[in-house]
């Protein structure tokens, strides 16, 4: 499932794969579907990620996170798949993913996951 | 007494154990009573967790927190006994819990406790 | 129901009753139960009044809202209730009380109620 | 179209007909679709009005601007269109609709409604 | 020189004329040149109007705004000019404009303008 | 009691009588204690006056307030007794004074008091 | 001595005339002395008028208000000073001033001063 | 003389000796006297430790805080003075004291002193 | 194309070259054009370094930031030419370059670069 | 100059020798003018130091601060030369001095010096 959404990324070659630095993208529109109620859920989402070959073009991104409008995902499951999604399609030296979720039930929650590339 | 408490808790597999990742859940409206004067305390509880094999379930853990809602307990007690609590339902590979309450007296208290596992 | 918790406030002689004066008296720890499911809710209410011949006696106020804690109460009736107890107290010249409830389902309400006396 | 949505909005009779009082309800998480480029529109309504039969149910309100999720709808026509709703169904003293909507283009525009009821 | 501007604005038929409303409009990102030393001014415009019979569509409007980035305009001429143009293309009931410039000099100066549709 | 102390406010000559301006004075530093326990009060006090022939001197101001320090006085009667001084002391064409004090048992007030010189 | 400074003030034609409309400046840079002590004093001047004939040229506003920089002012006169200036330099339709000036001995004081055109 | 204000701390025994957590006390209330001039002197005290065997009871910090209302005493001075008390009445694994005080002539100053338990 | 561009940087000899010590410069007015659509884009550089034998001089930054205004660029690589380009003017101790630049279709950008002089 | 500067700075002996600990003072009302256009510049100081035998007295700091006014300095130079009078005058165990300056053509800067005692 996961995989359709993922061919939706598109990217970019980095234009200065010689410098470690940081590209640092936020989308508070990001919205899914509870699975367990089908209640809307929002959040923001914050990536941050050093390139290596490749950078994530940004409308595609935002087409990739529109597909999960009407998907059922859980917070912590979400997050994950998010970040490998994006690590699968832009190979990068670290990435950080933040999924900040409005409250429900007076209760906010926000996920923190991180990759970094093996050595 | 925590330990009826502790029993409303419950757990769902980590989606994700193979990566170190963090759970930040933020509870605005934990009130309790001050065992000393019987008057209502408030505060906001902030969970920071690593989950390893579970992590709990947001319900749950509301339903959890409103059995402090005519229970005695002092800030430093309780935000220890919670900390106890999610850390026995989880196991998780290391927890913080903020309580920070509201003033009394033209004096607010924080409490930060935190929990490792043992390597 | 109202009758017995309207006992609890007290009142004491407004000391400039030969002025039109206004006190604003903020209460951002309002607690009830929701009567349908039993849930607890939170708020803040803010009571705006100019005295007539009396005040009411800011202990005795909190021990009257603090009777909500395990009261079923709508927000649209407890607003007006707490008005009507507090009008029936102090008989001021004027007096506003607003309800600002904390989200629930990502929505928020707050409630605006005012009292004049009749000329 | 709206026809069907407006079905959904359920309403209780209110509880103090016999005083003005102002309800404000605030729902940050309401979205729909561009009708021309088919991409999500995000925005914040907010509902203010003074009952006289009827109240809007929080529930059912919610249930309703969701049917929005997936409908094409121009700012100043779906902020029209939802106040000529909650006027139907709650027949309220007055009402008024601000539909505060998220950037585009670096250009964010609000829309403001109001009814009152003929004397 | 306006009227070449001018004529990049587009309407489209205003969906409530039957109703009095409000549409406002935040365009933070006007930039144009000031006439005197040819350096670049920045301010943000915000544009609130009671459409008639036509509302300004919104990407027109900032094709229009971006006729001034190398434009050379002074603070209180182009607000004026701007509103006479938004005014010619809509024929609204009334509408203001103000003008945020950012500060020069350590001084900041904004400009409001209003129009009133004559009975 | 409050004779003596309204003894130390000075004034000097309205440099503008022929003008009818405002003097808005924000002192965040006052304290007084609690009557009923002895316990210190602290709140801003601002003061808006349009002078006439006089208007009170800022350090002669301060020696005032600082009375209160050790001085028991409720919310109410302070704010209008301050007033009141105020007024004598200066004969001022209108004034108003804000007390805002902190909070207390979860619960702050703000005492707003007004003068207007007879016609 | 204020002639002196007055002078500097240099105008140029309001471009639109035919149309009441506002220009608000703000000045966070003012300094002046105390008179009293020699101690420099610091504020915030916001000028707020709807030209005439004549809007005031506002780098020659800001060399006008750098002659306070070393001169001994008290806030009342200097506020008053400054707007009977802009007002002698413009012929404005209104004009208002307001000085905001940074705390001394933890009292801030604010003076607002307006003047209207004679019918 | 600050022994005798010592003397008012009192202390409970620790409820979680076996875990290192960090208790945050902030006292907004807090003033003394200038020294040098006798002016009141107003600041928040931050109190951060890691208890051992006792915690500070807060009923009785406020009082030992309030010997300091009528108490000559210099930042540096009176900030490493609380610090020395709190650590001789709780025997502290560490503690902190941030003393912020209000402007005074324009400027304000904090002070940060620490305590750790020697090994 | 850069070369152009970087010619316009002016520096001036480190008053202080025997002290490192960090000199951060904001320039919230930079302007580009998009390269794909040609619409401008808006962000705010921060740019902090550490001088060896010269600073770059302010007013010539400015103009050279400026020559961005009517220039295509994408936003990975502008913050990086720019960086390029002042560590090539002034050869700095270190230097980091923050380009955070304005929302586009609901997403924003930061690109974070750094330079640090080899050893 | 700088020394007949750094003669007005007092100090007084610290009261606390024998404990490293952080005096942090903030003064935002520094202004000196500009070397090369004679213009007034506006900042504040931040200065942070662990004293050793001597502390600044605040009062000799303000007049020493006061001496700018009408002293020609660059934000590099003036920040630089003021840590060194400072030291000068306390040897501290380590100091450090951050000038924020007001924005000046629409860029801002900071310049952030430090010095640590030779050990």
């Amino acid at each position: 499932m996961s995989a359709a959404f993922r061919d939706l990324l598109e990217t970019f070659p980095n234009p200065y794969p010689q410098r470690d630095y940081t590209i640092e993208t936020v989308c508070p529109e990001f919205t899914s579907l509870c699975p367990k109620t089908g209640q809307p859920d929002f959040g923001t989402l914050t990536i941050t990620y050093v390139p290596d070959e490749y950078c994530f073009e940004l409308k595609s991104l935002k087409l990739y996170l529109q597909q999960y409008r009407n998907h059922g995902a859980f917070y912590e499951a979400v997050t994950n798949t998010i970040l490998d999604d994006l690590v699968a399609a832009t190979q990068p030296r670290s990435m950080s993913l933040i999924g900040a979720f409005t409250p429900r039930g007076g209760i906010r929650t926000n996920v923190i996951v991180e990759y970094r590339k093996p050595a």
